[in-house]
């Protein structure tokens, strides 16, 4: 088992003044092959941790899958690289998926909300509020999972997802890849069938489009960042039906699409309004 | 012309206890396809200005071109988002090279060093140390690009690249794509024969395998960044020659490989070194 998310590594340290030689703990980059029935699907750098569940999330996203049962097999060989996914009733549109080239750059990927077909099918509108949340929800789940985020106070070089309902953080993942934290989410519901419309994502990255695109996907109706959405994320969370609240620091943060959600604006009389 | 790279929106802003409407500035997510002789090649998300150069850069990044005379035409369509590329002698590995399905993640491509046929071809050992610099210039480097990033200071949803000497941040590049910042500067050095072996990038974001490997195609010798690099980064590094320096905040940082650049390094006498 590899399962080494941080490395040893010697460096020169300067500070005031001074060069110190020290051991200092760097975050673990590792490439893996998904093969689906044999052919290479894509190639994911990652954290090596929850590689199966990630592997599961992102066919999901991809809408290769649409539930964990269209996985006849999958195991994972650590070391050399290689995830092998066996899946029987293959989409019809899997080559067409397949032979799409695209670089993520790490932002978004769609024109005008939707260029790819595999987003049209797995990213639908968000009709319900299950959620209801206070702003004071928003800080605590917040501060709780940066709290548990070990990996990146030693390394500095990770991405954090995490699951949460109101009240507090229920699954907690890191990646070098923001896309991948998610996945490793989305796959672990999916395969333990943990219904994710009635919870909040929290993320410590930037909101791309698609991050946003991957929310909807696992019906979530929040999403909390501590850093800042793009246009063409509010676009789609506005179509989309979800909350996006960004620069969550310090007890304050900004509401960018559907308000209605959090309980205070709810209970809000006009004139308590500032403009 | 597009070349709006914030949008304004709407929020609702809660500090201190109290909600407040108020006007905000969003970073624009422009996608944009690369078609080469009128064939897709790949679609990135970037915030659009400078796309041109960032299109040149890319392909040079991926090893499609080698220098900017390979390129017989280019324009940019940029309200529908196309780039059309007109390269006469196509490289014979283009076909290879398009057909290779890569999803980014943000963060790295390559298995132990070089996965990627164009990384091999493109990527080489750098052997010259032309850049001498001081952890003064370090300092002062970041400071300078940090201090030009407008963009960034409105938003908070870009990257910012910078191309340097010792003394002074020579031209600078944000995009919310960590890599675009990068193929924006690379592009317009190819364009007007820039020479970059004697530069110094500076980075604002994580130094993935990925990031590394584009610095080392531009024959940059030094990478200086705000934040944390893997240790895929560190062993591409150490094998590419090239000096990488993180965490430089507050006039301190950290020297991960080939601290040989340094002039206080090489003036060292060993009994100045804490251990």
């Amino acid at each position: 088992m590899l399962r080494v998310t941080t490395d040893k590594n010697n460096i020169l340290q300067y500070t005031q003044g001074k060069m110190t030689l020290k051991e200092d703990l760097i975050v673990t980059e590792h490439p893996v092959t998904l093969k689906i029935n044999g052919v290479e699907f894509a190639t994911l750098v990652c954290t090596p941790e929850y590689m199966e569940d990630m592997a599961i999330g992102f066919l999901a996203s991809e809408g290769v899958i649409s539930n964990y049962n269209d996985i006849k097999d999958i195991w994972v060989q650590e070391k050399e690289g290689f995830i092998h996914i066996k899946i029987d009733a293959l989409d019809p549109n899997f080559q067409y998926l397949s032979s799409k080239r695209y670089i993520a750059s790490c932002c978004g990927k769609s024109r005008q909300g939707f260029v790819f077909f595999n987003d049209v099918r797995t990213a639908k509108r968000i009709q319900t509020t299950d959620v209801n949340l206070s702003f004071e929800d928003c800080f605590r789940l917040m501060n709780q999972m940066q709290e548990e985020a070990t990996t990146f106070s030693q390394t500095g070089g990770v991405h954090n997802a995490a699951l949460c309902d109101r009240n507090q953080v229920l699954l907690s993942r890191m990646d070098i890849g923001r896309h991948n934290a998610l996945d490793k989410i989305y796959g672990y519901c999916i395969k333990h069938q943990i219904p994710m419309t009635d919870k909040i994502i929290v993320f410590s990255g930037r909101i791309s489009s698609e991050i946003l695109l991957k929310v909807a996907k696992m019906r979530c109706e929040v999403i909390l960042s501590k850093s800042a959405p793009t246009s063409l994320t509010l676009e789609l969370a506005e179509d989309l039906g979800i909350t996006t609240v960004g620069f969550i620091r310090n007890e304050s943060c900004n509401v960018y699409t559907h308000p209605e959600r959090f309980l205070e604006y709810k209970n809000l009389r006009l004139q308590d309004l500032d403009k």
